[in-house]
C-alpha cells in the first residue's frame, strides 16, 4: 500500500523533528533511536528530567512526568532501551525502568520497574519478570505469531 | 433550546460520516445505530477487528484496541449490542464484552466481559451482574430518576 | 527568561476567558481564583452541577463529571478549595471533594474524598489522611524542597 507507506515517511518525519527539538532546544535526554507516538508527552517543566533509551517505543497519549508541583520536586525520570510503554500510561516523576521492560497500556507507573519486567495497572504492578524482549519491546515470539496469523488469513 | 438541538444535529452528521468512513474504507464492523464521542478511538492498525454492536454508545475518548506491537497479535475485539462503555475506558485487543454490558468510566478492560455485566476500574472488576439495560446500556430505573431530578428543580 | 513569562501571562489571560465563559455562559460554579490545565474538562451536560473552590488546581486532561447517562443521573460535583486533582483523573459525578486535599495523576475518584486527605488510583483509595496544604494544594515542604533541588544544581 504506496498510501500507507507514505504516510509512515511523514509520521517518521515529524518524530525526527519533535525528538530534535525536544532535545537541542528543551535539553531532553531522547536517545536518536526511540521512537513515539505525536500524542506522546514529555514533560516540558523539567524537561532535562526526561531520558528515553536507545530503540524505545512510547505509544499514544503516554505521559512521561519529571516534576510534582504539590512536593516541590523536579525529578530524573528514566525510561531504558528496548522498552515498550503502552498507550495512556503515565510515568510518575522519578521513576525508572530498567532496559526491555513493557509496560501495559493505561498504567500509572509510581514506583521503579527493574530490567525485564511486564507490569499494568493503576498503580502499576509486575505481571511478569524476566522476560526478554527485542527492540521497541518486542517479545522474540511475536514475527512468528504474526505470520501464523497471516497465514490463517486475519489480513487476506 | 433551538442552538443545543441545532449543535446536537450537526454532531450527529459528523457521526454519521466518521460511521460510514470507518467501516466503507477502513472495513470496521460498526452497526449503523451504534454512536460514539467524536474523541472515541478506533484502533485503524487492524481495522477489520473492530466490532460494535447495535444502539452500543463509546463515549469520550475510548480507544478500542486490536492489536499488541509487543506479541505481535492482531484480534478481534468485540463490543456487544445495547452496551455502555464509559469516557477514557480501554478494550484491550481480543476482547469480547457481551450485550447490555456497561464498562465504567477510566476502566481497562483486560478480560472478556459476560453480557449484562457491569465492570470497572484498571484492571476491570467485575461490580454487579445479571442487570438489565436498554438501548445504549441505559438503566431502566435512568428515565424515572431523571424525572425525579427534573421535579425536585435540578434543571430549573 | 521573559519568553517563558510572556508564554505563562497569555496561558493565564486564556483560563481568565475560559473561566468567565464556563461561569457566565454555562452556569458553572468555579472560584475566579481557580485555576485549570487548558486541557481539563468541566461537564458540559449539567454544567451547573460543577463547583471548583478557592485557589484549587486542575490539572491536564482532568475530566469533572456531573452526569451518569446509564442512569439518569445529573448531580452536584464539588471540588473543595486548596485542592490539587493530578492530570489525566477523573472525578465521578455526585464525588465531593474536601479541602486541601490531593488527587494523584491517573486518578479515577469515585467516593467522596473528606479535607486534607491525599488519594490516588484506579478506583481511588486513600494514601494519607490529615495532610495540610496551601494554596492549590501545595504542600508546606515544597518550596524547601525545591530550594535543596537547585542548590543542589537541579536547574544550572
Amino acid at each position: 500500500m504506496a498510501s500507507l507507506n507514505a504516510f509512515r515517511w511523514i509520521r517518521e518525519g515529524i518524530v525526527f523533528v519533535k525528538r530534535t527539538v525536544y532535545t537541542r532546544v528543551w535539553g531532553m535526554d531522547l536517545d536518536p533511536t526511540c521512537t513515539f507516538s505525536l500524542s506522546a508527552h514529555f514533560d516540558r517543566t523539567y524537561p532535562r528530567g526526561v531520558h528515553v533509551g536507545a530503540e524505545t517505543y512510547i505509544a499514544f497519549n503516554v505521559r512521561i512526568l519529571t516534576h510534582d508541583m504539590t512536593r516541590g520536586l523536579y525529578l530524573h525520570t528514566r525510561i531504558g532501551r528496548h522498552c515498550f510503554i503502552g498507550g495512556n500510561s503515565l510515568i510518575m516523576p522519578g521513576v525508572t525502568i530498567g532496559d526491555g521492560s513493557i509496560v501495559g497500556a493505561g498504567s500509572v507507573v509510581t514506583k521503579n520497574v527493574p530490567a525485564g519486567t511486564m507490569v499494568a495497572g493503576n498503580p502499576a504492578k509486575v505481571l511478569r519478570e524476566d522476560i526478554v524482549v527485542g527492540p521497541y519491546g518486542r517479545l522474540p515470539s511475536a514475527d512468528a505469531t504474526k505470520q501464523r496469523l497471516v497465514e490463517e488469513g486475519a489480513f487476506s
